[in-house]
């Protein structure tokens, strides 16, 4: 509990300086009690696991202590962010291209806005939202990550003009609900422009039928963004590519975060464009002081221009020499590994239909399902007695924290209360740690009681 | 050069794996050709430096590999934020209020305008830009960074609605032209909200009046917002902070980089607010998946809903570990040590005026200056000059690139051509380096010959 590991550890500043003892004691307490997101028994959030040749390149990328704005000051890094960024936008499927490393998902996917934005009214840069005739509106499914949503009250659009499109049963956007909302939205005067699909959608883990939603975005002249945040990896797959990421070569952008599925050290997420040069055309602030043209070497080596962060972390040498390390092979892999655990996981939960209930058949490796007590099983399944095993959820979560043993997520969706989410996406997890995660929900929930 | 560099080195990334061997090779060889920014002949960027603990700090940052979003991934870490944030607060000069730390201080900046258009209009964040009557306008000097008016893009204002209000000569903004333009908009029916106040440009290091600032905002009724993310630092120092941050209490929010004057690795960047629950009410989306209220812990210690970025790098150990290491006190310390430097330099630089030309008394590590090279040596110093010295800059910063021994920034301003800035950031700088710096460029400078 916050309370009592405020009062366990010191974490005041003090005016005079401590003793490198005391330093070191103060490292071990931070590790000693932070979660173990590298351990094995931890399958709560999207990134789970520790890469250690990522780890080893976050290390240098600290020592080196530089900033990505300039190819004079990252010179090396720069060129190592060309060649992934490249490779990337080739599985993708592009030729050509724009692509850049943002902090995280979120802001990965407001450059796809922005970019979109500026693509279709390039008057917006200077003359502003009051610039457009009739309002702006964007699309995206009800299952979407909220950083979508966020977009339209960042960028002055107002939330109420990101429009929710229903998802099917999966999780999965229905074509036919986008179209029938563009039209009423075009009826009405406002204008149509944006809408992202999700490749992973964050608690189910569907895929929104990205084929459809193209032909749709093409007939109506909008940007097709695809957040591919999480889904992204598996690209690298060709069992399991498609059908779920069929036709992600005819998005405008793609968000794809390395540190999710592919177990890149937070954080490392990229965004990447069908066009080249367009970064540049709608973040350029032209700041004189930073970049200019009369520079030795060519300037469109410089980056810090096509972003909105200025500084820029350097995020890319992680990626790059886990990359190097693991070969793209490896990457396939991984993806096939990791697919075929939550299978696994599956399928160990349908031969427990007491202890367990599985809420659909997973795409991706997001697993959803209840916990049984004891006290509910053998009851028929109805509304009745999902609000109860929701009520199981947060109990049986809080004591895994207590326990300290496990770690594994729930929440409610628009369709039902709270369910766990599982996820398999460490590298060091195996059938015996999918085992382990069954077995001690059940010793640590089987006697737990709900109204 | 780019083009030299990928062929020196081996880029690509291959289907195979490449063995330990390899990518330890890769590792010496990014280390050797990427830029020493730790090393004292670096006085490029305002982040110099290397803090040796705040390394430390952040190699256990990797280690433990963890998301900021909520307190059960993250209990630590999330509990010294809250204790560091909390300290900077005071040392603002505010008791109560909200902070977080942002991917840079761009996206700082970014934090506080959205929460100063949320504070002033509510209904925006739903509703959008056209909810208003009358177009928003904000203001900042014609010397802020370039990243305050990347937020009018970003937010649909248009930079034509970011005025920039002229500045002195020694670049401070003036408070006379910033009412005049409030009006002058007003009058129009545009509605002033913002006012963006630097302490420590980039470029010349000054100070807007912030007293003067804070009356002017407090009878418009605009919010005011002091980017302090290069001059914060010297919040520490009892000699330095008055009269340059005088006046910052008074500001509804403030941005301030320990990755720049306190050496803090790169990034860590915080803004702060003088209202709590602010950044809450501002970027909530209320995403039920990951923030329930139904956790076994008060979910106030969840910072996820109170950003943009939903994942978080977690930023606070490195700055935590090294305050813990150097006391506020060393901190204070450091501060009077880079501004005693900067005078030595400033000193060095009027002993040699056949070689050296300053430009203006600093009020801050950023010091600008000419290098006369033979050629410009003793003749009278006029605009015609001024030109030919310019062109000496970019002719020297490429003989220091070459030359691998120094690296110092040049840039042009509004008022005149291209000239040096150089930065003393760094605790590892002495007065012998910056006689080196004064001497190298001579060595490599004085044939230059310019047209």
């Amino acid at each position: 509990m916050p309370e009592e590991m405020s009062k366990m550890c010191d974490f005041q500043l003090h005016d005079e300086p401590l003793p490198l003892k005391q330093l070191l004691e103060d490292c071990k307490l931070a590790l000693k009690y932070q979660v173990k997101t590298g351990h094995p028994h931890f399958f709560n959030q999207l990134s789970c696991g520790l890469d250690i040749i990522s780890l080893a390149g976050e290390w240098l990328t600290a020592a080196a202590n530089t900033n990505m704005f300039t190819y004079e000051i990252a010179p090396v890094f720069i060129l190592m962010e060309n060649v992934v960024l490249e490779k990337m936008r080739n599985m993708i499927g592009w030729r050509t291209g724009d692509s850049i490393l943002a902090p995280g998902g979120s802001i990965s996917n407001l450059y796809a806005f922005l970019a979109a934005r500026h693509h279709k009214f390039p008057q917006y840069k200077e003359k502003g939202l009051s610039s457009i005739p009739g309002h702006l509106v964007m699309f995206t499914s009800d299952q979407c990550h909220y950083s979508v949503k966020s977009c339209a009250s960042v960028c002055g659009l107002g939330t109420d003009y990101c429009i929710c499109v229903p998802s099917d049963e999966r999780g999965r956007m229905i074509p036919t609900e986008l179209e029938r909302l563009v039209k009423y939205h075009k009826d009405r005067g406002n204008v149509p422009f944006f809408v992202n699909a999700t490749s992973g959608t964050t608690v189910l883990g569907a895929f929104d039928p990205l084929e459809e939603i193209a032909d749709i975005c093409q007939k109506y002249d909008m940007w097709m963004h695809v957040d591919a945040a999480w889904g992204g990896g598996l690209l690298f797959s060709k069992k399991y590519r498609h059908p779920r990421l069929t036709g992600v070569e005819r998005a405008d952008s793609v968000t794809w975060n390395p540190h999710k599925l592919m177990g890149t050290l937070l954080q490392c997420s990229t965004v990447h464009f069908k066009y080249e040069g367009i970064l540049l055309n709608c973040n350029a602030m032209s700041a004189e002081y930073l970049f200019m043209t009369d520079k030795i070497y060519d300037p469109k080596y410089d980056t810090g221009d096509k972003v909105i962060q200025c500084g820029r972390h350097n995020d890319i040498f992680k990626l790059w020499l886990q990359w190097r390390g693991k070969g793209t092979s490896g990457f396939e892999r991984h993806m096939d590994r990791l697919m075929e655990l939550a299978e696994y996981q599956v399928r160990r939960i349908k031969e427990q239909p007491d202890k367990f209930h599985l809420i659909l058949e997973p795409e991706m490796v997001n697993v959803s399902f209840w916990y049984l007590p004891k006290q509910l099983r053998g009851l028929p399944h109805d509304a009745h007695k999902e609000i109860k095993l929701g009520k199981v959820c947060a109990k049986l979560k809080g004591k895994m924290m207590q326990s300290g043993t496990l770690m594994v997520g729930y929440q409610p969706d628009d369709r039902r209360p709270n369910f766990f989410r599982s996820i398999i996406s460490s590298a060091a997890v195996t059938e015996k740690d999918v085992d382990f995660m069954l077995s001690e929900m059940d010793r640590l929930g089987q006697d737990i009681v709900v109204d």
